[in-house]
């Protein structure tokens, strides 16, 4: 009987190995030679570990199952994809923790004054600045999977008020209070004073907060992104700070990334960038194998894979 | 009858005259003339919104009563005033949440590695960097007062196990898993990946953490300081810093402060130092007045003062 074959396409952490020793029997595990187009090494394989783009898709003839090594997935929304018979599956669910700790990173930073006292420790100035307390305020999440359910469970230990939008009927958490969907998008907005990006990027979620979505949030307000940037239209957020009705914006995605030289963010005040490092964990690589490994034996065992992106929907 | 003399000693916000519109009647409120000695106006003061020194206490003749609008009253322990029957009320209680916000900022920029993005962002450099997730690891809280219990009340959101440590019998909430007692400071020191200091300033907290304790810790652990300076041994903290011991520190204190510029700290790697603001909120003026302000009405009343200073204590 052939081997089933897998290739690793993404570029892992040197404990790969010892998670590869984990495979079932009968699987041939190989790796994409650093540099090699994927096209050339995919028309016998079966699963693929990481991406395959438009440019190789007409040699995958026998791709079966394509897992996605992160949580995003909009690589492969493109419709030879869509419409193929591969399966796909992501690493939804191994991000909240590290991702809720990065977005209070990027939120308490702009609040507590870390930049400016950074700044201080330069020339060795000790200067108590005015710091914004933000317990009882309200924090809006803007999709509430894994990741934004993560962030405000930690939120409400923080005694911030939570209500949540998304785009389909979830269930509402006890660390949310009130939960909207995408048509009240605009009544959410009104009472949030700390906004956290957290929803996919569809077509439907595209520059979904422009000028009349930020206007419609109370003055000196706060956003954090650590989804995806093109949530977001960068012009308007570039108004809304500097009109004051942003107060900051803590930011781990940018409409482009590596976001521009040219990106007037980079040189706007009260503006965080870190650089799409908020899934950076010293966990993850070990984790995202695990699940991978796992799946691979429920493949094997003809059962259902865990973590199915829905193409319909795109994530 | 004359009436009840009340001298504010502490600059305060600007509307301070619209809370004292509620002072009790027969309540004649002064104020401290900027740049002028406490001692020339204390004479026929009762109650003292503020600090008054060694250099002041002699003429305090008819004093009552001093109110310290912060936390900390260190300040007061000298033996005039521990011996004197004056009764001693400070601002606890009013700090925890903007302390505890002000923790996890200082604790989330040096594990999500936020001054050195800030230093990618000048120019414009877009890099992905290690960081580190928090969640599962221990955090020890020395000092469960009002603020330690805040800080654990949200330490427990992100994941964290937490155990603490108090000088005295105090109850242990529910956030907290274990609690030890100064005897047994080694053995929580032991278990303690982010150490938070939230303890007052004593004769027995000073320098209580040295060269010992810190080599007691795990490697690459957390120090975390935002009660006062002086609970930590600064030479043994660079050490600790140096030799990998401790991966990071936030800093909102140091042994003397203003930081003076020759203190390594302001140039050591993976260290925070963020002026004393901890306490720094937009709330804080007006809670704190207010606390005043209803501690007259009871002192008026003949009722006994809430926030009371155990002199012996010092806390």
């Amino acid at each position: 009987m052939d081997k089933l074959k897998v290739l690793i396409g993404s570029r892992q952490a040197p404990d790969i190995e010892a998670m590869l020793s984990e495979v079932p029997i009968g699987v041939e595990v190989s790796f994409l030679p650093h540099g090699e187009p994927l096209g050339d090494h995919i028309a016998d394989v079966e699963i693929l570990f990481g991406h395959i783009g438009e440019d190789a898709i007409q040699a995958a003839t026998v791709l079966r199952w394509a897992h996605q090594p992160h949580a995003g997935v909009e690589g492969f929304m493109y419709p030879a994809f869509k419409e193929s018979a591969i399966m796909l599956t992501n690493c939804r669910g191994l991000y909240g923790t590290q991702i809720a700790e990065h977005a209070f990173a990027l939120l308490l930073s702009l609040t507590r004054q870390i930049p400016a006292q950074l700044e201080f420790m330069k020339t060795k100035h000790w200067e108590r600045l005015p710091c914004i307390e933000l317990a009882g305020m309200t924090m809006g999440i803007l999709g509430l999977g894994g990741i934004g359910k993560a962030i405000a469970t930690r939120a409400r230990a923080f005694e911030f008020d939570v209500v949540a939008v998304d785009a389909e009927p979830v269930d509402k958490p006890d660390t949310v209070s009130e939960l909207f969907g995408l048509d009240t998008l605009m009544d959410f907005l009104a009472r949030t004073h700390i906004l956290v990006v957290c929803c996919p990027i569809t077509p439907e979620t595209h520059k979904l907060l422009s000028h009349a979505q930020f206007n419609r949030m109370p003055d000196a307000s706060y956003v954090v992104n650590i989804s995806r940037g093109k949530v977001i239209d960068e012009d308007a957020l570039l108004a809304a700070l500097r009109s004051g009705k942003l107060a900051g914006a803590g930011l781990d995605v940018t409409y482009t990334e590596p976001c521009p030289p040219e990106n007037p963010l980079w040189d706007q005040q009260n503006v965080i960038l870190t650089s799409h490092s908020a899934g950076a964990s010293q966990h993850i690589r070990r984790r995202a194998m695990q699940l991978f490994i796992d799946n691979l034996h429920r493949y094997v065992a003809g059962e259902p894979l865990v973590n199915l992106v829905n193409k319909e929907k795109g994530y």
